[in-house]
Formats: structure tokens, sequence, C-alpha cells
């Protein structure tokens, strides 16, 4: 199996982090000028190691082997959300740098066809999954011509016009032309550490299932209005939050998850009673059967509630994301490796994030590795992992990924 | 008893909603041009009815009686809310005029010292009860100096200074020039309605205490962060709302009213787990005791939720409104007015809403009279109240005036 070169992995990481360097993270969101640099710099390591290295339409850095073989992608998305962390996407796409490398330097793997990829915008400043959707040909230039940035709004075309982009073709996943991909990313979670493992091979990536829910009562006057005749929109909303909380253990999987992530009253006055109230509800999992329970299971809550409150109620399934099992395959292969570098440090687990793999699994046979993230802190700039862990995921998904390559994952 | 012009009290009401006139109601804040036509048309009428008129600093309109006479004033405020009732305070003001005109017009009558007023900004577009705080004495020129309307932001000095009232003095009511304060208004509620009574002889006016609650939890991935380590600042936030809605019942007055009119989650995002919450909760009583006793069960829930849900909780006490009982021998006098006037339908009853008379009783002998509002609406455009009801009103307000001034309250 071929031996990674730690010090080079965990320098290259350090000099990624410091395209937007902020305290110990980044703030490198997609398209800024630190991204540009960040993907250009990317692009010259893909052609030092003899790939052929470009930047497509949207922003994606591809190095493609410079033979007509198919190929193994490794990578994930290169910009960071806000003010995050050093790692997340960096993670994958260094890794990928980096068995290119291990590859090319061994006499017997350099002929190993390795393909190499950095994501434009999987954290959606503009349009979440912008990159993979685009490659696997998930995207049309209408989408393209309404996003706008979700934090200053400049419309995407502006954005890549001023990236340099503009006209530049959209790079399209031909049939055929990989194996598979392979996604290393950090967890975001603590299910690892909790379990003192370090490497979680990713069985799928849950489904989001994501609400508005509206309930409409009668505006009034909070000290003239008796408790009796109030329809409070607000307590409809609050009483909803804790219901669920009450009823979706007992119907959820053991690894679902649900948020109640903003309640908004109307007009939001102390001395008015809420007249209406809206709540961004979402829950994930990775069996559509369960998503397909607790949907039931909401719309009844969300009626009886209304009921009781003497409310309408309106709700609206505005995501209904699809779980995607990875390849089993490739499953096998990451957790042969694991298995071989670290015994008994290896746990099979689902994504709780989302993740590119998701996207490209549509069109590719796709695999995910995880390592732990200190504490599950993740999206904030204190998020890290374990140089030891940095260092025996980046050995693990190499065996895996020769093992692939040599057709002993088949 | 003096009997009041029902054709011109009608006519008088529907001529100052022409002030700002929107749909069936009047969008006439404080200070604006048409509140300022609304304040100099009134003026002209208190000349004409024979008291010395003025505006005074702050906007405040006097008809004041050309004697030495301890006077009784009667009054409410001109400015209306945004897009609001037509009645609401205009109601009193006009109420005010009719009586003064009524006793002007019978000679028996004419030499009954009445002063009238209409108080500026009761609804506090720039500060509440700004007339009625400066002519107790009550608002100091550093309070003025600081305020800006709530909607756009305009300093209080430069809306005084546009509406002509740069270096006017305040008025300020000295000891002894008032035998007492009278004040009308819609119920702004449905108690008279559900009841099926036509006066109510307001007993109190309830306090408000008002509280700002923050709950801090830990912000984190919504997929990825395990239900079990969740500590979900939005979900405290919820559960509090719900629980007092059980707890309070048990612990509050008759009357009391309790309202939470904001939730704020923060970052408000629906992928990712609220790290902290606001709540603006509010609860009114006419009884102190009451006020003490929910404030104290109040803390105990708060605490109990805080520890429930893992989260860490701050609650400020933002406002102690203190409950003012109205004069008894006023209310005695529009009592005994309704009584003969509408035998069995009339009853006592707190005022749930803020009003000028809790100011001005701070200082003077208040007493107020309530006319029901049509489905209990109000602060909306289609607040209303039978004709019926509103020439009922003035009657059994000038009586109670003509009591107060025969000295056959005492």
């Amino acid at each position: 199996m071929p031996k990674i070169n730690a010090e080079r992995l965990l320098s290259d990481l350090r000099r990624f982090a410091q395209f937007g360097a902020y305290r110990t993270g980044v703030h490198r969101p997609t398209f800024s000028q630190e991204d540009m640099d960040s993907r250009h710099w990317l692009a010259q390591q893909y052609d030092a190691v003899g790939l052929q290295a470009h930047i497509d339409g949207v922003g994606n850095v591809f190095g493609m082997p410079r033979t007509e073989r198919r190929s193994l992608l490794i990578g994930s998305h290169a910009e960071s959300q806000n003010y995050a962390g050093w790692l997340d996407g960096a993670l994958g796409v260094i890794y990928g740098l980096e068995i290119a490398r291990t590859f090319a330097g061994t006499q017997d793997r350099a002929g190993l066809p390795i393909a190499l990829v950095a994501w434009a915008d999987e954290e959606g400043h503009y349009v979440p999954m912008l990159g993979s959707r685009s490659y696997v040909g998930d995207i049309d230039e209408a989408e393209i011509d309404r996003a706008v940035n979700v934090d200053h709004g400049l419309p995407l075309r502006d954005a890549l016009r001023a990236a340099g982009l503009a006209g530049v073709p959209r790079s399209l996943a031909e049939p055929g032309r990989h194996i598979g991909y392979l996604e290393a990313h950090i967890e975001q979670g603590d299910v690892l550490e909790a379990s003192r493992k370090r490497i979680g091979v990713v069985t799928s990536i849950v489904g989001i299932w994501q609400y508005s829910i509206v309930f409409h009562g009668l505006q009034n006057h909070a000290g003239t209005t008796r408790m009796a005749i109030r329809r409070d929109a607000g307590l409809a909303a609050a009483k909803l939050a804790t219901t669920i909380a009450d009823c979706f253990p007992k119907a959820a999987g053991p690894r679902t998850v649900w948020t109640t992530g903003r309640i908004t009253l109307e007009p939001g006055a102390p001395n008015i009673i809420p007249g209406k109230a809206e709540m961004l509800f979402q829950f994930r999992d990775s069996e559509t059967l369960v998503l397909e329970r607790l949907d039931a299971l909401l719309r009844t809550l969300v009626e009886e509630v209304a009921i009781k409150i003497g409310c309408r109620a309106e709700i609206e399934r505005t995501e209904t994301g699809k779980p995607w099992h990875m390849d089993p395959a490739f499953q096998q292969a990451i957790e042969n490796a694991a298995a071989r570098q670290t015994p008994g440090a290896h746990m099979r687990m689902p994504s709780g994030a989302s993740h590119d793999a998701q996207v490209v699994a549509r069109k590719i046979r796709a695999a995910m590795l995880f390592v732990p993230s200190i504490g599950g802190i993740s999206h904030y700039w204190t998020e890290n992992t374990d140089d030891a862990d940095l260092i025996l995921g980046c050995q693990v998904l190499a065996d895996a990924a020769e093992m692939i390559l040599r057709g002993e994952s088949r």
C-alpha cells in the first residue's frame, strides 16, 4: 500500500488555510478573491503532479489524467462558510492532492488513473452544490442567471465575470469517464468522538425534508383581549415545537434529527397578540420510510395544534431531499483500508450533513470517509481535528483508492 | 341634567376623522401635518366655545376657562396609531368639546368651569404619554432631546420645530388648578359587548410588567448534532411559552392577561440549531399582589425550563407599570349617571390598556368611562362603535361632569 507523506499533507493543509485566514479558521466565500486565489493555486499543484488542470465555467478546479482510461475522481469543495473552519471541504481537496502525489512518486502506482476536483460553492453562497450539480448536468443556465449571493445579493453572473470565468465552458461528466468518486470530510458532529472511533465509513447521506409552517390567528390588543377569546398564532408555533419534541422520538429512527431553526411572530410587538407565526422546520434521516412516517406525523401534529389554539394552519414542504446510499463496494474498500490501518477504530455511519458526494452519486459510484471533529464543532472558526487523525484519514483514503483502482473492491 | 346635541357630536366626530382619513379609519401620527391640522382645528373650536385655547410646547391643545375657579379637565389624545381607528383618542377629545358646548349653551351651566385637553402622543410615536407626562411634570428636557420617531427615526426636537412648536413653553398643571380629570375612550376589548353592557366604569388601569427573556444554548449543525446532546435555545423559548400557558391560569387573577409578542431565534437559519433565543413577554393586572405573584412564578418557570433544556437563562424586567385606581367618588358619579341613562346596562371594569388618565391620576383625581368596541377591535382601521353607544357615552359623561362640578359626587 502507498505510504503518504504526512509532513507534506499537513503543510499543504496549513498552506491552503492561508487563503482567507481568519483566527484559527478561514473566511473564503465562493468566488471571493481568496477563493479564486486558492483555486488557481490548486490548478498549479494539479499541473505539477502531472495532471491536466483547468478551472471550468462555475469555478470547479479539475486535474484530469493525461490518459483515456477511466479515472477515480477524488476531492471535495474548496470554499468555506463565512468565518468558518480551516478543514471542512479543504480536507478532501488536499487529501486528493496528497494521494495523487503519493501515487505519482512510486513507480508501480504512477499509472493509476487518479482525477482531482475542487468543487465550487457546495456551501451555497450562491447555489448549494453549484459545482457538483453542474458537473453531473443538473443545473441549467436559467438557474445560474437567477442566482444571487445570499449575503450581499451580487448576481452569480457578475461574480463569475469578476472571477474571470465569463464565457468559460462548464465541464460535464461524460458517461464512463470515472470509475467512481471518493470524498473525505470532517464529520461535523461528535459521533466518532463519542464512540472513540477515528474513521467513519459513510453508509448514506441523509435526506433533508424542510417545511414552512404558518399559523394564522387573530391579531389583537395584548391588554384588552381576554385570554378566553384569544387565537394566538405565536402560542400555536410554540406549542407545535414542544409537541414535536414530545412526539417525534417515538416515531423517529435512531439517528433522525429535527430542528426548528426560525420562529417569526407578526407583528412582533410586545403589546400585540401575534396574528401570524411562521416556523422553519426540518428533519433528516437516511431512510425514506422514516422520512415519510415523520411527514405524516408532522401534518397530524400541525392540525391538532391549530385546532387546539384556534388557528388556521398552512404547511408547505419546501425541500424533499432523497437519502443517498453510498456504493457498497467502495464502502467495503474504505472499511478494509481502515481495518488494516487502525483495527477496531472505524465505524459505519450515515452523514447527517449534505455533501457533494450525494450529487455526484446520481451519476457516478461514490463513497465518503469521515475523520473526527473535535467537540463535534463545525461551521465555526474553532473547528479542528487531531493531526494524527488528519494523517490517518488520508492514508486510509489512499489505500482505499488503490484497492478500488486495482479492482480489489469488486 | 344637560342634554347633549347628538347630531352635533356625531358630525364633529366625523369631521375630526377627516384629518388623515384612511379607509373607514385614520392615519394621524403625532406631529404629522394631519395631526397638527387637527390640533389647530381643535384650538379654534375651544376658542369658539369661550375657552382660552393654546397649543403648548409638546403639542397638547388646552382650552382653559376664563376664570380663576378650579376646573374639571375633560379630554383624551388627538393622534392615532398608524392606519388605525377613527375613535380611539378622538372620542374623548370630541366628548369634551360637546360637553363644553352643551354647558355653554344653557344659562345655568354656562358658569360651570370646564377645561378641555387633547394630549399629544399617548400612542408613543415618539414617547408614550408624552403630553400628559409633560403636564404633570414627569418628563425632562433631556428625555425630549433623546426621543426619536419609532417608525422613521426623526428626532422629536425636529418634529416639534417642523410643527412650529420650537421654543413654545410646556404647560404644567399647577397644584389645585383642576377639580379632577375625566377621560372617555373606546374599550378596545370585547368585555362590554360580551356582557351586553353599554357603559364601562373604569375601576383601575392595569399595571404592565414586561420582560426580556434570553436563553443561551449551543449553536450547532442541524444535521450532524445528535438530539441527545443538543442544547436548543429555540426549544427552550417554545417550552417556556407553552409552560406559561399551562401554569399561569392557576396563579392569575380573573382578568389577568399575558402575551408573548416576539420570539427571535439566532442565527435563524433552517439548518442551524439556535444558540440563542429571545422572548418579549408581558402580563397585566390591576392588582400589585397578582403582578408580584406572577413575577415570581415566571422566574421559577424560566429556571425550570433552562435546566430541562440545558440552557442558561437571563430574565430582565424592562417595564414595571404600577396599576392605578380611579377616583372612587368620580367612579360613583359616572355609575350614577349611567344608571339614570341606561339602567342595568353599565358595569365596573378595569382597563387592560394604558391611558393618559393613569398619568394624570398621579397628580389629579381622575376617572374614565368606556363605550363598547364592536367585535373588540382596536388599533386597526375597522375599529368602530355603534352611533347609539357614542351618543349615550357622551350623555353619561356630561351628566357625571355636572354632578362632579355641582359637588354631588362628594
